[in-house]
């Protein structure tokens, strides 16, 4: 049965998305990107414009599952702050759609597409093109740790 | 000219609200209150309902324009990325309604409701009940600082 993976790597001046087809065990990129809101907009705006972009994603992709890196507490407090806030604009989107939030540790992405948890960034995306058989390593950094950790969802069982 | 300011304390749990309206120098008091989410319920239900009730509470009264407390950076990392997600849903449907976000310190919220920066909270609640005349001290104490913000942002011209 065919499934739709959306891995998600959330950010106020970039969001990082990634659609995957998953049939049998092959796994097929749809899509995958970065959305960006001007640094010079309101705070309020600039969440708005990160929201309509998701919906238009997720409207288009219609995936069955969203997947997305937990919280992770050793950044500090700012950062914590400004990223919760697409955060939650994001899982807000996700809900409205209707589907389950996986959500991961950093080591489970790792070893989903590296088989084990110490992997650089640099080989986390080698292998994210190989997995996906693209052409090239997908581009920026924020869209390659979507499809990481949408690759790690397309893994689990528990929602299939 | 009649202006309706809504206040915002966004958290998970309780994110108390506000709404005065401003006529002359006349504030009033038209609604306030705490929107509360079930803790077992996952975070992006949690979201959703804490974005419906807002977006309900903005259609009723339609406010000209929205106040909250600035981000601080005090709390610990847990405790910002928790909040921070909250605040990012509450500033989206902000944003959505079309009005504009003032942000202030909290030493601007006590000075606006009680002439000086150093007020103790139950100080800042029993001036809150004074300024807008209410029969009793407003709960819960979230309640209380979205009253407390709306004043503050009662009193700035920037928007008149």
């Amino acid at each position: 049965m065919e499934k739709i993976i959306f891995g998600i790597d959330p950010g106020i001046a970039d969001t990082g998305y990634g659609f995957i087809r998953v049939q049998g065990g092959n796994l097929e990129c749809l899509d995958y990107g970065s959305i960006k809101t001007p640094a010079g907009q309101p705070l309020p705006e600039r969440l708005q414009s990160l929201y309509q972009e998701l919906r238009l994603l997720l409207e288009k992709y219609r995936p069955q599952v969203a997947a997305v890196e937990q919280l992770f507490f050793n950044k500090n407090v700012r950062t914590a702050l400004i990223v919760g806030q697409a955060r939650g604009v994001a899982l807000l989107a996700v809900s409205q759609q209707g589907i389950p939030l996986l959500d991961f540790t950093p080591a489970q992405v790792k070893r989903a597409v590296s088989a084990y948890g110490q992997a650089s960034k640099l080989q986390i995306q080698k292998m994210v093109k190989l997995i996906l058989k693209l052409e090239e390593i997908p581009k920026p950094d924020d869209a390659a740790d979507a499809l990481a950790v949408a690759i790690c969802g397309a893994n689990q069982r528990q929602w299939r």
